[in-house]
């Protein structure tokens, strides 16, 4: 897969690009990341790409033939085209994954001001990455990357993602390292007596809990197996008497 | 304001802060940021921070021995302590300008396998930027401290943010600079009339419009006045006659 991102501040993504994972990631091989300057594209000696907006106000406005050239030059027929904006779609593991399956995208860094509103004619998707507002979107070109690259095949071991918190739909069950005993704080006994079923139920049930207290939206969709519902008849019933 | 980040990647966090807006801001001391190494807590000769989790599986677990040791250096009574998880309360705006008005916070990121859970004994608030898993908590932490670094006073210029989607509750209205004809496609003619009442009708119809058949989610707290309780009648209308 091909990731191209283009942008005003191309330097913001080196130690992204640099870094643990995705470093290894784009040395394998496994993916491909370029970044291109929208500066390159603009049409005057001074290299300005944004003008004030028609009606007034503040700030600047990124202008649309210069963003159309840059498009062009850099897509070929399979090239999905996103552009990043807290007007977009949220941003979520679901689309994560589908968007990891694409053979190549294109992220438009979305700017402060915005961008010239004909710009939306040549952008397959606006996203959203949360309901905040940034700087700029280079952080939420850099997330929407860093999702889709950890999915690609090999970037982790096998199986290290099937536990994710949104990957199964539940939220991830609590960790816990040496030392056993930390301050009178100790490790919980079931995963300390090595017995697997019992591992795996007590995980699955504190995944079903604590997804339940924190964001029962995720389980409006969640398709339960048996064993699940009776965990979560438990879990609900413990709550209640706890309140 | 002070910002201190926890992180094991203090590398990538060198071009956020020094590219554009965060840069200008911190020069001008309307913010200070402090990256710290975890691994300088490290107990043993190897820096190690992490180990393998209790009852089996994939990834290792960060230690909360040395976390909770990089804690206590880093903050007084007065600091907020947050960790970046998927499991945390999902962050927005609202969140944001409640965060931007504290003295100091401290972000742990969050990492790949996670946190051993007795780490959330030390923490006061677990927050996610969304729904999806990324391969560390550092993008997060970046997401979070522009979001608060752009909201301190005199960072932007006043009232640029004020049409911010979020920031009003609503998304932002379209935005259009030169050329007025780009391959046939025009700017609406209320913005290049002049008559600034028109064009502040205009972009809160657009608003209300967008937010409508975007993010309907939004209007459901949204507290409306009378011309924007007869504007989204008329959406409303138009969109039934429009299907």
């Amino acid at each position: 897969m091909k990731i191209k991102i283009l942008t005003l501040f191309k330097e913001m993504f080196i130690p992204f690009l640099e870094t643990s994972i995705i470093k290894r990631a784009i040395l394998n091989r496994l993916v491909e990341v370029e970044v291109i300057d929208l500066r390159q594209y603009s049409f005057d000696k001074h290299h300005h790409v944004d003008d004030t907006p028609y009606g007034g106000g503040k700030g600047m406005v990124i202008k649309v033939d210069i963003v159309k050239e840059a498009i062009d030059s850099n897509i070929s027929s399979k090239t999905k085209v996103l552009l990043t904006s807290p007007r977009g779609k949220t941003y979520d593991q679901k689309k994560a994954i589908e968007l990891s399956n694409e053979e190549e995208i294109l992220i438009i860094c979305g700017h402060y001001e915005g961008f010239d509103e004909r710009v939306l004619n040549y952008v397959d998707e606006e996203i959203s990455i949360g309901d905040y507002v940034l700087t700029g979107g280079e952080l939420a070109a850099m997330v929407i990357a860093d999702s889709i690259i950890r999915l690609q095949k090999n970037v982790l071991s096998e199986g290290s993602y099937e536990d994710d918190s949104f990957q199964t739909g539940l939220l991830e069950y609590p960790q816990f390292t040496r030392p056993y005993d930390f301050l009178g704080n100790k490790v919980p006994d079931v995963l300390v007596n090595g017995n697997h079923e019992e591992i795996r139920k007590y995980r699955l049930y504190e995944s079903l809990k604590i997804t339940y207290l924190r964001r029962p939206d995720l389980l409006l969709n969640y398709k339960f197996n048996d064993e699940e519902k009776k965990m979560l008849e438990r879990i609900k019933k413990e709550t209640l008497q706890n309140n």
